[in-house]
């Protein structure tokens, strides 16, 4: 066949496509995104990571020479409806995990370029991936609607933004077959809307659903803005501590700190192998 | 990594991973098989198609030897739930597809050993792949429910067993999201459940459960049961024409014969790798 080389792989269960692609040559159309997420007509997954030189993004993409060296690793996420996503931090796992099997990072530790700015990554001696988070800001409240139940949000941005409900129902129970209701001038992009139950000190149980994808099994933002949310509010914590998170694909565990945060968890590389030629080529029209 | 070969195509949107396998060393066990199939795991498929000789089939599959030369490809289909098939007839234009790419048959047709018998396949100019699909046999009415409506169905063998609805009301508006319910002495083992509209003379559009699977795309022997229904109720026709019929996926052809059958339709191969040999291993283990 001989065509485009790909990865597959998740961090609890949050899928992605990765393309290595360091002169930043392939031409990854939203056509091209779409069909590659599609889990029939193409591989499958949630989102697609593409590996390249920050050097090598488009001009379209002016906040990326400010923040990063241009030598820089750089993660170019898409979400599977082919929009552009700022941030990813299940997918940074899982892009670091292809960086250090394929060689091109060394040590136990990077920096990582992202449209949301320079992120430390950390390998682990357990195998776990440790991502830098950046720093969550709570933006205030706001009401978000599933079917006739209206939940108190907090919104969060954690470099793209989150609308948080920690709620006393079992979030198993909650209907996320279609997208929360809300207010625009709350979202005026969209956000992602987690539901969350406080399982145990400092355990938390999440369901998500993801702006452009619908539910998902994990999202590493929406689990850091969960942890600072329940932080926040937890007495005697002066904002700061710890949390795992349990989400439908595995668990994860977060630290806010003063200004920042990071996000620890698995990152699993599934398959490797080519994307046959003629296939991409169909993939550039629309369905 | 060095893994375990693999590719992943589609025929209709009815998806594969098929994995090669001539002298059957793989331990392809139930868990392995729908963690493949699961689609943030694993790669995602409906099924999975091991490519064998059919001599290296164990011999808990006693029919094999008595119907196929031990020296023919034979196809070994699972399910995702991890279940056995007889017979997929989209799976068979993948595997054809397969064999024909990789130099491992020559010439425009070939003979392919399967769990319901041997089968023909022929490779058209127009890059379309026919597959012989036996006699399919109707075996009377059954009574099939959706939600609170009932509909009556044709009990139809195509190598395996299928219940064909052919219905007046849109099958777009039919809710498939759980099986339709049936008494078990109608279908001992199950059924697939195929619902029918008639969009003009000779050309089916069609909505599918698979047994073990869900609603999919296509399924190919369903659309063989569907045609014969449609041909045998069909005024003057003699039990023998063709239809087409257009699934969520696309667009097949069906040829009815007396007492033989062809599948006609694209099939599409959309990457080749290697799956993590980690990966491997640790997918033996059930979840």
């Amino acid at each position: 066949m001989g065509g485009i080389e790909f990865l597959k792989g998740h961090g609890t269960q949050n899928d992605f496509v990765v393309l290595p692609d360091p002169e930043g040559k392939l031409e990854l159309t939203e056509e091209r995104v779409r069909a590659l997420c599609d889990r029939r007509r193409g591989i499958g997954a949630d989102g697609v990571l593409r590996v390249t030189r920050a050097g090598a993004m488009p001009t379209e993409a002016p906040d990326v020479e400010s923040i990063v060296d241009r030598n820089m690793w750089f993660m170019d996420y898409r979400n599977a409806d082919g929009s552009i996503a700022e941030m990813c931090g299940n997918g940074v796992r899982v892009y670091a995990r292809y960086l250090r099997e394929a060689g091109l990072v060394e040590g136990s530790e990077f920096v990582l370029g992202t449209r949301a700015g320079a992120r430390g990554v950390v390998f682990n001696p357990d195998d776990t991936v440790t991502v830098d988070m950046g720093s969550p800001h709570r933006n205030g409240h706001a009401a978000v609607r599933v079917g006739e139940t209206e939940y108190d949000a907090m919104s969060v941005n954690v470099g793209n933004q989150h609308a948080v409900s920690i709620v006393e129902q079992p979030v198993a129970g909650i209907d996320l077959s279609a997208e929360p209701a809300y207010e625009p001038e709350d979202f005026p992009d969209g956000a992602n809307f987690e539901f969350v139950n406080v399982v145990s000190e400092d355990v938390l149980r999440m369901r998500v659903y993801e702006r452009g994808v619908g539910e998902t099994r994990s999202c590493g933002t929406g689990t850091v803005a969960a942890a600072k949310v329940y932080i926040a509010r937890k007495e005697n914590s002066n904002g700061v501590g710890t949390a795992d998170v349990l989400v439908p694909g595995g668990r994860v565990s977060v630290r806010i700190m003063i200004g920042a945060s990071t996000l620890t968890g698995p990152a699993e590389l599934v398959a490797r192998g080519e994307l046959d030629e003629s296939w991409w080529r169909s993939a550039a029209e629309p369905v």
